[in-house]
């Protein structure tokens, strides 16, 4: 197994710090080939603009266009260039990031907002009247795993299926099915510490077991079974799920989930 | 009306630009105040670190803990002062973006990252056994308005019940519910123009036309009904919402806005 694992946390002497020692040590000694994104540590720039296409920024600047026509040339920046060439290199990504405002640290968007560049992770594939891209499912990083690794304040009956803050498969939707599986990558489901902001030394190797346990069956667990958008769910070019196919009493997010 | 427009695209000549202009020269020929922070001209860092909290910084980084205490000394860096501030001042604030990867863009979600501190819009008010923190309706920001004006790539049936990208209203609930309700503010139904990238000159009128009458109408617009956090809707301290107040057939986040 190649793993990369991409990091946004500003404190080293973290538990998300600690999770992320944590994957790496257990990968390598299991056998495993691991490179690491450690973003902070990079010092990696956040904010996509036209410096990200050099030459090939126009003017007005175009994001979508620019940043497909600087991939097409190879001339995107040297660190957006090698973000890429990690997640071709590997199988398996792993993102380790506290849920800051119910999302990813600014430093992790950046991240997505700059190496998912068009002609990479989006405008890949035709589009006609039976496709409408290679995406969600299939694309320049199909048959590769996503699995986030996160940590929330809030505690775990608030992230219920009940719970205030909405259920937690919900809220990491847009990043999970949007991000990752629109790409192609295969997304497992999420390891969450709840809580992170009240636990102690002596909650730590709790989590750390059941962190390693979820490290070293990576490649039998079952990924989430999102719907791939070209193999007959979905009306073209509506992108809308067919009727009939959604199990009874699911709505929202959840009808793009195979039953 | 004193209106705040947080605006985040790295392009003046976008349709996200010509979307804020339209904003400030609407609201002013109408007798608003209006002030912008146009978080790529400002040079908005989007990164939290320890250099956000100076001295109060501790060893390790807690960003909670740190962000609190730096608040509450009034040691925060002068630009996340200045945007609290503006927050404060503001009865109505607009944010212009691009939806990328079904989110805010970076810059913008740095914005939320490292203003959004501790004692300022999280960690207020007591908690106790029948209040958790006066959040989610409660809060240093209760009493005003935010409005979401966003545009996206994709057209509008991939962003509607049935579509794949999921309903634009659950993929908009983290930031709606989750980061603008939850320090108190309540929140308008968005704006959204769809197919951004395929518009043309000539389909900015009609957009200009329907953006202008939401400007217009921002005070006699009904909020989005989010259930208040500490009104009897909940349990405490599980958060969980009470059996039998939602609408038959809804669950998700759709559960957290009243009927």
């Amino acid at each position: 197994m190649k793993t990369l694992i991409v990091h946004a946390h500003p404190e080293p002497a973290s538990l998300n710090g600690a999770l992320k020692d944590l994957a790496v040590s257990t990968l390598e000694a299991a056998g495993h080939e691991v490179r690491v994104s450690d973003l902070y540590a990079m010092g990696w720039k956040a904010v996509v603009d036209a410096a990200d296409y050099g030459a090939d920024a126009s003017t007005p600047l175009k994001v979508a266009a620019d940043s497909g026509r600087a991939f097409d040339a190879g001339t995107l920046t040297p660190d957006v260039r090698a973000e890429q060439e990690k997640l071709l290199w590997a199988d398996t990504v792993v993102f380790q990031f506290p849920l800051w405002w119910y999302s990813m640290p600014a430093i992790l968007k950046g991240w997505v907002d700059r190496v998912f560049t068009y002609h990479f992770a989006y405008g890949v594939g035709e589009h006609s009247d039976t496709r409408y891209g290679e995406r969600f499912g299939e694309g320049t990083l199909a048959g590769r795993r996503a699995l986030l690794s996160v940590t929330t304040g809030g505690l775990e009956p608030h992230y219920a299926d009940r719970g205030i803050n909405g259920p937690i498969h919900d809220l990491l939707f847009p990043i999970q099915h949007g991000i990752f599986y629109y790409p192609g990558m295969e997304v497992l489901p999420p390891f969450v510490v709840y809580g992170a902001d009240r636990m102690t030394g002596e909650d730590f190797p709790d989590v750390a077991k059941a962190w390693e346990q979820r490290l070293l069956t990576l490649e039998s667990t079952e990924p989430i079974a999102f719907r791939p958008q070209n193999l007959g769910d979905y009306e073209i070019p509506s992108l809308r799920l067919k009727e009939g196919l959604e199990p009874a009493g699911r709505s929202g997010f959840g009808l793009h989930v195979r039953p």
